[in-house]
């Protein structure tokens, strides 16, 4: 079996990023990776994510992307940011190194936290490393128009993430060739 | 006429799977198929389905995927799980064999139950078959986020299993070639 | 210029049908025509609609497809019907000679009216033809898993019917044979 | 790098346009671009817009086109606009000439107001332009099903002006040539 991918050909970049204050935020999907079958069929290998990355300011419009952190959105953590309501709250733990033997040593926990008057969340994530004595705090506040960007995004790229794009029925002219 | 589908050239598995205490829940479109008029048009033949599928579990983190029922919803039955609210449930009912002399032998149920609180659903199937003297049951508990994804996945889907992505606008690159 | 659409290479059929008591409805998108321009580029000649055909019945599961009758819904009037609610009630007219000197001979009128508990819709379509001296009604009762179905791939092919999936960003790999 | 788009072969105009007793107002999707980076990958240089155009009306079902004024909603303005309920009220300010020399001279300020009966809105564009000492200002009452057609069309585009429509997989008949 072989990964293939998008990026075989050439990656596309086209993170949705946020700049404020003390932090950026970026959102960007990662499509799943597939395995052909004996068979001749496919099935999905690994599933997508959406990446989120954050990246500390260090000054004026100033931001260090070499002290940036991830957390990749599964498609069920997904579905649960696009059910958020205005005033509703959500919070995702993830072990970068579950069922290794360093399991526990790194927690990452990515809060969403509704404004208190509806207008917003304040999007943070917290790195604990046990193995380099770290803890870093990203805290990002998000607008509504900017939620509703990541919520219509995420929406539209999550049967992608999925593999059921890959069920589009193929065209009347396609067909023709293939008959 | 003549059956087409993406299968003819290798089919593409993309299963949406939850695994729970008692059983596994998967959820997987099916495309529909066309027919080749004599005038050279395509007609649907057969409308696609979302297929759930439930399979027991047996143990810790095992499943008996032989044991595995099915349920294809058709496209209003999509329609009608998509319109759920938070606090709503469904039932849908098939007969496997309608139509043929064993009509009535095999009775299946799906329902959807809302959780109390609102966060979440019960999904279970039951099937009646009279002729093997059996009953099974299925209980599969889908939080808001598993339900979430399933709804937007099958609201994607829907278009596709009724056949209408076929009616996309060819790309200007393609019109230049056809005329 | 020339009209360009898929039919072209051969149409798809792909009606979403309901079949009840009085008389059938089926709802199907017709694609927008594009014209070119001197200078290459394309412009939306006639937009696309939603044809809505209704058709009586004749006797248990018997329909006369021969006395149908059609109304096109413009992308307003789909934008009208995919934000209607579960208590609201809509109508629509059509003069289909409109501007030409039959204008007002024929008047047609379809309306949406929600039933009193909300779990659906009267879609009823008159045809008054003041030139043939007839009156045509009918009516089916639409449930809300249907008029889900309906409002979610009317949604789906709106863009379609403005031409704005043409807009649709080429592939890597076309853009790789484009430089 | 080279910017690419689909332009390149011939653009597509497909604007959903209203025309009302003041102005008109046309609603259109602009496309980003893309930069091709040494690795071969391609990153999104310039996000696209919904380009709002408004043009005076000079009698009747008579429009100056030539008196036309633009205003390009980001991403993010788009996500505010999709996301206003009935009873909501939004405004834009763009200056067309920021980070220039005439920064602060041109000062365009976009309104979107709900009616207060909830069935509706008035859109209105401000142009006051000290260089030129003029000011213009269109306003364009939009019915509901008008402003659903634009939000339902706009969250349709939000992901193509992101550039993450590129991030679809390839279908299986891709894929196998490519392996």
């Amino acid at each position: 079996t072989a990964r293939q991918n998008v990026g075989a050909k050439g990656r596309v970049f086209a993170p949705y990023s946020v700049y404020k204050g003390k932090a950026a935020l970026s959102v960007d999907p990662v499509l799943p990776t597939f395995a052909k079958l004996d068979s001749g069929d496919l099935r999905v290998q690994r599933k997508g994510v959406i990446m989120l990355t954050f990246w500390p300011s260090i000054g004026e419009r100033k931001y260090d992307w070499a002290r940036r952190q991830h957390f990749g959105l599964s498609p069920t953590e997904v579905g649960s940011l696009i059910s958020m309501g205005p005033k509703e709250s959500s919070e995702f733990f993830h072990d970068p190194s579950m069922l290794s033997s360093n399991a526990g040593q790194v927690r990452k926990s990515l809060s969403i936290k509704a404004l208190a008057d509806g207008n917003g969340y304040f999007v943070s994530l917290n790195v604990v490393n046990n193995l380099l004595k770290t803890t870093e705090r990203f805290v990002v506040p998000v607008t509504t128009a900017e939620f509703t960007v990541m919520k219509t995004a995420c929406s539209f790229a999550l049967p992608h993430l999925m593999g059921w794009d890959r069920l589009t029925n193929p065209l009347p002219v396609a067909s023709n060739k293939s008959s």
